[in-house]
């Protein structure tokens, strides 16, 4: 009998819960393995000798399903970046240490660049020290910046927030008979694969976002202008995408008076205020009614209008996460493949680490239309699989249930 | 024969156009009415003769459901302020005149405190004249500060909103094991019902949001740092909901130095930031983790989660208006009331005009607790019944249909 634990760590999806539930379900099949841990806060949980028995915390199936339909990170997470191990191996052994103490023979990291970082480090360090346990990352993120995997968990349940919520600010913004221009902010700090999922309200039938602007082109403050004015001369009420991470041809953030001077332990600053810094450009420079509206935390944590597929997904890679350790993967990150657009079908592979850590894919320049304010209908084909479906979340006096682990 | 004509005015919600299919399917039942005019900018419609034929726009059963889903005002709205018509009656002759021509022998006004004011006078000015037109108010506000009715349909949806996305807010804020600080900034100029609403998620055992500050009590900066760090004792994250209209004791609002210097046609300043206000005074004066959220347009217009009591009253009051102007009625207000809480109960009913013109229903005193900053038990069992019932919005590539008049 072996025991395995499962972290969850980076920012909160609608989706990473799910990915805990696939390798939960996947794991209580097999015999062979006793205690199913859940680590507290990321590696932190382990580091601590901080774990949850997930057989005490989900003892039924519609604990396993109300998990799938809660937001965020059930156990927790963290943004601990652990040091090179040639230089420092003190976390590393006290890791191993604990995972021995606890027999833990697999551990199972959901997460983004950075935490496929620490399943890169930790699995080398593990096989230098000749022993015998496997680990193994599962992606997930909504800004689906990870290299390797056709998309990533999270996504999906994101874009369709982001093209639900632009096509009802779009109904809003036109009520008024004058001219306007709304600029939403979308997350995306260096990948613009949020803010461009804006524009598949085309396919049902939506002229808005009119603009969308994503980090992979330097913004220029005189085209974006220049855009606006020429979206008015056809529409009273001007609707403008733009993700948070817009530079400018010097490599600059656009709003980067804006910025706070704080950064997280990964070196990133943190932004604010861009959709406001354009709102009064465009106060000063057209001078016509304006706003900005930043959609914020909602669009990573908002399960009532999770993606059905991206749920799904998410929980069968878990799944397939737990069969790849049993069979002896470790220091990969599994994958999907998409091995066909229509009908969508996917393959779940793995993928070595090392293309992972650390890295980013960025929106394919490929896909932004040649005015570079706006997305083609590949990109849109792209998108349209990871949206469809939806899950009807348990509600209890009108409002869905949440678990806690 | 008869004609009839519906506007919309203010704000959008997700219920005004639930009232306006409710006029409609009500007045296809009767044979004496022809034509069902839509009118285009709410009065604007009227004055300029810009009118709709909704009978050519709403073709089928699907049509009228598509519309009930479809957030904000399908019509278009105004915010037009009639004069008083001792001064200037050009509008209204002008208005007399356009009905006189079309045949209308009824018109709907759907709006909030402001747009009832059109309804008095208009009414008014029309018995005056010895015309038998009979204008009939529909209240509509996501603020449910109108007077005379228990509620105002557009409420209980964007009440919904509030709760489920304060939850999943909830949930983003407490992954990480540090102490931390989220500000929800929620809309209401003077009355403080939105935000009262994000109390409800007591009722399925969330402690959170800990601290709710409506702008029925002034604020107090010292007592609001205190607040935060008492409840810091027990809680790393913090969740407070505050009213964007907070005023301090001597009547200023919290964020004044915010406030933009534009103000609308009804005199009402225009706020933003006091979310980013209360953050920046958390940072200064506790120095964690602080960030926040403002909820925006988003919850007065999130159809995806309309409450369907909210969403049937809506249509229900519509339908009432109908029936009521047929029945002889003028220059009054459709309300509701509520005749039980449990089972819930209402009846629909007609108040006078001048009680609801101008006028604002805040948040009672009595239900908000004796530390000033939370809600009591009897505000959440009026707010319950509000919420329940969810629509099942028609979905296309995955994404919710609306539809365009």
């Amino acid at each position: 009998m072996i025991n395995i634990a499962v972290a969850q760590s980076g920012g909160p999806t609608c989706a990473i819960n799910a990915s805990l539930a696939g390798v939960f379900v996947e794991a209580k099949k097999h015999k062979e393995i006793d205690k199913i841990y859940g680590s507290r806060n990321g590696i932190q949980g382990i580091l601590n000798d901080n774990l949850v028995d997930l057989s005490q915390a989900l003892r039924s199936d519609s604990d396993v399903e109300l998990l799938k339909s809660t937001p965020s990170t059930a156990l927790g997470s963290c943004r601990v970046k652990l040091p090179d191990f040639k230089q420092d191996a003190t976390a590393y052994d006290k890791i191993i240490e604990n995972f021995e103490k606890n027999n833990i023979k697999a551990f199972f990291y959901i997460g983004g660049n950075d935490s496929m970082d620490t399943v890169a480090k930790l699995s080398k360090y593990v096989v230098s020290k000749g022993k015998d346990i496997k680990i193994v990352g599962i992606p997930k993120t909504i800004d689906n910046d990870v290299m390797a995997t056709d998309h990533t968990p999270g996504f999906g349940s994101a874009a369709k927030y982001i093209a639900t919520s632009m096509q009802e600010i779009i109904r809003d913004s036109s009520v008024y008979y004058l001219d306007s221009v709304t600029v939403v902010e979308i997350m995306g700090r260096d990948a613009g694969w949020l803010t461009a999922s804006s524009g598949l309200l085309k396919v049902n039938g939506e002229t808005a976002p009119h603009l969308i602007y994503l980090p992979e082109v330097p913004f220029s403050v005189e085209q974006f202008i220049a855009d606006v004015r020429e979206v008015q001369k056809t529409h009273k009420s001007v609707i403008v995408a733009v993700s948070e991470g817009l530079k400018l041809e010097n490599g600059r953030y656009v709003a980067s008076g804006h910025i706070s001077d704080a950064v997280d332990v990964f070196g990133h600053q943190y932004l604010a205020g861009l959709g406001k810094h354009l709102e009064n450009i465009i106060k000063k420079e057209i001078g016509c009614k304006v706003r900005s509206i930043e959609l914020n935390v909602l669009q990573r944590c908002a399960s009532h209008l999770a993606s059905k597929t991206d749920i799904d997904e998410a929980a069968l890679i878990g799944q397939k996460a737990l069969e790849a350790a049993l069979g002896g993967t470790t220091g990969k990150m599994m994958v999907f493949e998409r091995t066909s657009n229509s009908p969508y079908t996917i393959e779940i592979k793995t993928a070595e680490i090392d293309i992972v850590a650390n890295n980013e894919k960025t929106f394919p320049k490929e896909w932004i239309n040649e005015s570079r304010n706006g997305i083609t209908d590949e990109a849109i084909e792209y998108f349209l699989p990871l949206i469809q479906g939806e899950i009807t979340p348990t509600m209890k006096n009108g409002i869905p249930v949440h678990i806690s682990l």
